[in-house]
């Protein structure tokens, strides 16, 4: 069984519209490519009862939990005194991302603010942070890291040869020029033969001038190469036999 | 105070990256329109338990629930399904979605699946969709509507006449040329001052050819739009004073 894995991003940002989530998008991309399966993804507000919440039940829920935001110097980055809450344990700074800090800013540039930035939770390990100067951390089954998406996206990269690798999931998508509700009855027969896929349909509309185009996106996502091979041969087939025009796209 | 709500996609497809989700962002901007406070975003999967789990979570916890996702014509959209599970009541075919596809197909193809997308919860009332033959749904404090964002978007506008309205959110943004370590203790300053605004730093990187411009947007969100020009006022001072070049940004 692959093991199982949820997101939780931090930030007031997120929920007021003001900022476009891609971190989920991104931790969903890279956990596919290692083998892990994505159950769940929440968005919370910096407030520490929100934050312990989501992180208690989602560690007790999943394998691992990964977060994104609440990391820097700000007042309102407060994700280091929830993750200490949440596992009931004391903060404080962490020598080594202390050092971290004092190298990289001048004599008396590290303020009260900065400082904040090298508080972890007792227990903690240091995320690294290629492209900035403050880390993440992980404790117990959870990665905290950065809410900036190129400085996530590198922290992840970072914590990568420290996760397990499950089985790879293959996927074909074949795109089929009819509306879904034309598709879904024989659609949901080649579910049927081959239950240990899973097959979605999404539909798409694209208009291009005058030109009109519907149809559906037909995903077929498995752990077995071979059997996701031959269910998106048998949608092809009923494809064909409905004269419905198809091609498989990346 | 303003009332609460949440947001909860369903869809494989965003778990496993393949689909970047935008509904959450248009949800946030519309709920923060109207003067209603967004508290929380999850994602699910198109499993029954996940979903009902998730629903029940929600719709105890806050006063608005909004769904996207799981309500078109294949076997994987089960949403009707697991919003009549999570109420504790039976599901069929409501009269007047049914009328409609009878009206948008031609005679004999309101085929099975297609029949699936007139299943509701009993007691639901339906949500009309302009820009697409199948409705959304509205049972108790819970909306469920599609997940194509443009069909999503016109349900949200039809159901925009029967939500209240809350007082709205001033906002004001200031485009900060310092790191934000060197602005986060006169910020937090500024903010215990305006305890009743709410004061955000989020940092950006921008490169240009050879130009890196490194700086923080500072908001200032509450509900009293003299308080939050007062905030920003007092943060403007202050970048004066430290000498940071800065501008209001929209």
């Amino acid at each position: 069984m692959a093991k199982t894995a949820a997101v939780l991003v931090i930030g007031d940002e997120i929920l007021s519209g003001r900022t476009q989530d891609t971190n989920t998008g991104a931790i969903a991309r890279f956990l596919a490519a290692l083998g892990l399966d994505l159950r769940e993804a929440r968005v919370v507000g910096d407030t520490q009862d929100a934050i312990v919440a989501a992180l208690n039940a989602l560690r007790a829920r999943y394998d691992y939990v990964f977060t994104t935001g609440g990391i820097g110097p700000p007042h309102d980055d407060i994700t280091a005194d929830a993750g200490a809450a949440a596992f009931g344990v004391g903060i404080g700074y962490h020598p080594e991302a202390y050092a971290l800090l004092e190298a990289r800013y001048p004599p008396g540039a590290v303020n009260a603010p900065r400082q904040r930035m090298a508080r972890v939770p007792h227990g903690a390990a240091l995320i690294a942070s290629p492209v900035s100067v403050a880390p993440g951390f992980h404790i117990g089954n959870v990665y905290v890291m950065a809410g900036v998406p190129s400085v996530m996206r590198a922290m992840l990269e970072a914590i990568a040869p420290q996760l397990p690798r499950g089985p790879a999931t293959a996927s074909v998508t074949i795109e089929a020029l009819a509306p879904e509700g034309k598709l879904a009855l024989p659609l949901a027969g080649v579910q049927t033969l081959f239950s240990d896929t899973a097959i979605g349909s999404y539909p798409f509309y694209r208009e291009d001038g005058a030109d009109k185009t519907h149809g559906a996106q037909l995903v077929v996502r498995g752990r077995d190469p071979v059997r996701v091979e031959a269910a998106a041969q048998a949608i092809e087939d009923m494809l064909r036999q409905m004269a419905v025009a198809a091609q498989r796209v990346n």
